[in-house]
């Protein structure tokens, strides 16, 4: 392996079962040999935890779309520079439960903001930094609102969204998965637990496979 | 006078006297029988005012400068989508203590953030949209320093920067208002405060007077 970190996003709608699968995911690195950094956005600093509050709490449905896009990438920014770049600095490996790609799935498909707006924040805030290696876990959205919705708890700002939103943001991530083989795998997310389990399992192991193969 | 409402911003580094006279000037403006909202930046919506309270909270002060940036404009997003543009469309007057000029002096000049980058921003979220005026409250960083220290409280994380910080903002503002006479008015606010409510009265009757004399 060359010693340099990797960053590797876990993206998919509404209980698709992304944050499930991050914990075995980053045993299977660390049991490789790897240190590991799990987070996730919006969230993954102090700052930008306080500002995913923000943009979850239903009490904010008045917010404007253009607000809510440069909220993402102010909490992007700030879990960038405290945590992600440091990680990859040191030779850590990142996972990192929902990204870019989320908003251009949910505030592009979503909301429909022009993706290339999407595009000039993303420059301004990453400059070249893209993950290396990004998940998608994908099923229908009605299946994935019903699995959300039989876990406890209020249901926030985006889960309260309506269906034809999350097939919106499902087509944007399978479009950008087909544009983008390298960097994506499209993971069934409708089967059982343990499937998809060791379907992330055997995606990630390839991956790293392919590294350590590299002369 | 023509129905139109105008938005008239006033500016200046820290204990220039503005937020003092925003309010001689609304009742000016009230007087002259115009219906006038009074606000500040960052702030003057509920959400944009939880993100000022992140801005100036000292403890986060790590926060980077892309992340600040990113912060004011979603808090300017809301604060025109909620307050600024409505009291427009109504016909109103709309006072703001500090706007996009601030981003400019503070980031820009005294963060060093390229300026073209902000106008990006600004682009985004204001769309066409700029202050019809412009009062620039002019005065030496250590007089106004001097003044904001005097008043109670705690030191927030702008109040707490260099004086070449202040420096450089005041700068970037008398450039600003140099390239562009049409809406900048700089007030000399090294004078007592009944000369500087005179002078920001007399710029202010003339701005009246000039739409008023429009056929």
């Amino acid at each position: 392996m060359d010693g340099h970190g990797r960053f590797i996003t876990l993206e998919g709608i509404e209980g698709a079962g992304k944050s499930t699968q991050i914990a075995p995911l980053a045993e299977l690195l660390r049991a490789r040999g790897l240190n590991v950094l799990t987070t996730r956005e919006p969230g993954g600093s102090a700052l930008a935890e306080r500002l995913r509050a923000l943009l979850l709490d239903p009490d904010n449905q008045g917010m404007s779309e253009t607000t809510e896009l440069l909220l993402m990438f102010a909490a992007r920014a700030d879990h960038l520079d405290r945590c992600i770049r440091p990680a990859l600095a040191a030779g850590g490996w990142v996972l990192c439960d929902r990204f870019t790609d989320a908003t251009y799935a949910y505030q592009g498909g979503g909301r429909g903001i022009d993706p290339a707006r999407i595009a000039l924040l993303e420059d301004l805030v990453q400059g070249d930094l893209r993950p290396d290696l990004t998940l998608v876990f994908d099923l229908p959205p009605e299946l994935g609102l019903g699995r959300a919705k039989s876990r406890a708890g209020q249901t926030d700002r985006f889960e309260s969204e309506t269906r034809r939103f999350f097939e919106t943001a499902r087509a944007v991530y399978l479009e950008r998965a087909r544009a983008n083989p390298e960097r994506y795998r499209v993971i069934d997310a409708t089967a059982s637990l343990e499937a998809v389990t060791r379907a992330v399992a055997a995606e990630l192991n390839a991956f790293v496979d392919s590294l350590e193969s590299r002369p």
